[in-house]
């Protein structure tokens, strides 16, 4: 593995002609808007390319990519965006794929190393990257391009709200508006637009909240009787973790997920100086500071009863 | 009234030195970040001030003031931030100062041009204009100052989601960030924290949401009973009326929203190219494009039919 700079990634690109894409699987804004950022910029530069994921892409980003021809194309190398390691390709993908990655580019300060090349940069997303190599290749990013880049961007910094958003990322996004990004048309189908049956099981899953040690700690949980009930589907759930800890006053928040196996999963989130990771650490699981998670294969008050008895020492 | 702009509304700042500033009743984060920056401004500028609202200033945006003396001062002038309307002063302020307004400083296009001078300008928040006037003064933008002008312009745009947002609200967002805005505090204190109780209401509120019209329109309905029920209040349901429309599909959401007196206030949020203010205005209400309102002093069931009539006409 050899880390590289944006220049140098330039040259590489500018030396090979045809590439497939790879994005991370369970697609999010940014690894689908840097990957077809990157398509849009390399055919500018006269690439071949198309991209790929291993998931299916929910429909609410095909703008990303509804006026591109993004069929089979003979390709000589490989490149990974978004993707911190090649488990993250998806089972199919990381085994057809995995060990011929020839760059990755990625803004995961955990990457794992399994490409040949590495362009790693901490920044809010990956799009930022793949913003500034399209300086590099001296290509203009307007229009769709500008589409793509500010959809990793917003998506991956919850709309500039996350600790993350840096005065760069500010001064991309309004540049990436100047250079004709709908973003208002963006933001909407990405923060604004709700399925009716989602909001039939937030409302389950509210009404599950369990304040503990004094409101400091607040259990949410999602059985797949509310799944079943809402006519919701676990796809549509990647922000209802966030819930329990929006709760004034609560720096602990738990959601507990029912799988269709019946074990459960954990996700917790806390405010400073209560540390996630260490607490799912205890318990078998592990993740970031603010966020993490771990996994339960007993029945939910047994499970409950471990995890408050880990909150509680925290809290201490 | 006089039209000035930010140059000579520096200069008569200049020339004055007490001032008392005035916030809109039912105030939010951009007429208190905008009167607080100013405040701070004043205060760099050798000159003395007050802040004063006719409402309570709700215990979130403390931030904004903990550090400061905002105690009693002889004023020789008015200053009215975000104030479009001397009525939206709030009653008793209306009347003790509406005829006295010697400055406002506004955002809203709408502005009824009831002060001596006016300093409008058609930015997304009036904290953006405050930014431009304390360049003017030649004061720094930092630490605090930083802070409510962050807080006016991330409220009025809904952190940066809304349509109003410009590449130039971004910029001074990235340079208040450099200067020491505690953005990310800001953010989970505006955007990420709820009571329990609100929780609750909104849960009881999504229960009442009806499709109607193949989905194209979405009613939800709040009731005092509701409020009792879930222990929630009017003060923290500003954002509640955005719900309906964020559903897929939906073009008009309706919030109807029962009064203390047995009234009913409604909601219209819509989406290109539905007139919210059209409707609106066909009963008696008004507004803006995307976001209006009218009243209904019958019962219920009479005034969704009605609604349901005015949206029908509007949806063919």
């Amino acid at each position: 593995m050899t880390r590289i700079d944006s220049a140098k990634c330039a040259a590489l690109l500018k030396e090979n002609d045809n590439f497939l894409i790879l994005a991370h699987a369970n697609p999010d804004g940014d690894t689908l808007g840097s990957a077809f950022a990157l398509h849009r910029i390399l055919s500018v530069c006269g690439k071949k390319s198309a991209v790929r994921c291993a998931d299916e892409i929910h429909g609410k980003y095909s703008y990303l990519f509804d006026d591109i021809d993004n069929g089979d194309i003979e390709f000589d190398k490989i490149i990974a965006v978004d993707v911190a390691d090649k488990s993250l390709l998806g089972d199919s993908f990381a085994a057809l794929y995995g060990d011929r990655v020839f760059l990755c580019i990625d803004h995961h300060m955990s990457n794992r190393e399994y490409s040949e090349y590495l362009l790693l940069e901490d920044r809010a997303a990956t799009a930022e990257i793949i913003y500034r190599l399209a300086g590099e290749l001296g290509v203009e990013t307007s229009g769709k391009i500008a589409d793509c880049i500010y959809t990793g961007i917003a998506t991956d910094t919850g709309c500039f709200m996350f600790s993350n958003t840096t005065p760069g990322t500010h001064r991309i996004a309004a540049e990436m508006i100047e250079k004709g990004a709908d973003y208002a048309l963006i933001n909407r189908a990405m923060f604004e637009t709700k399925t009716l049956s989602y909001l039939r099981l937030e409302q389950m899953a509210v009404s599950s909240i369990e304040l503990k040690f004094g409101g400091k700690c607040a259990v949410m949980t999602i059985t797949q009787d509310m799944f079943r009930e809402s006519g919701s589907n676990e796809s549509e759930c990647d922000g209802i973790a966030a819930l329990p800890r929006k709760i004034e006053g609560v720096a602990i928040g738990i959601t507990v997920r029912e799988r269709k196996d019946g074990s459960y999963k954990v996700s917790l989130r806390t405010v400073e100086p209560y540390d996630a990771a260490e607490i799912c650490a205890e318990l078998g699981g592990g993740g970031h500071n603010r966020a993490a998670g771990c996994e339960f294969y007993c029945p939910l008050s047994e499970a409950k009863a471990v995890l408050l008895d880990a909150v509680k020492a925290a809290l201490v």
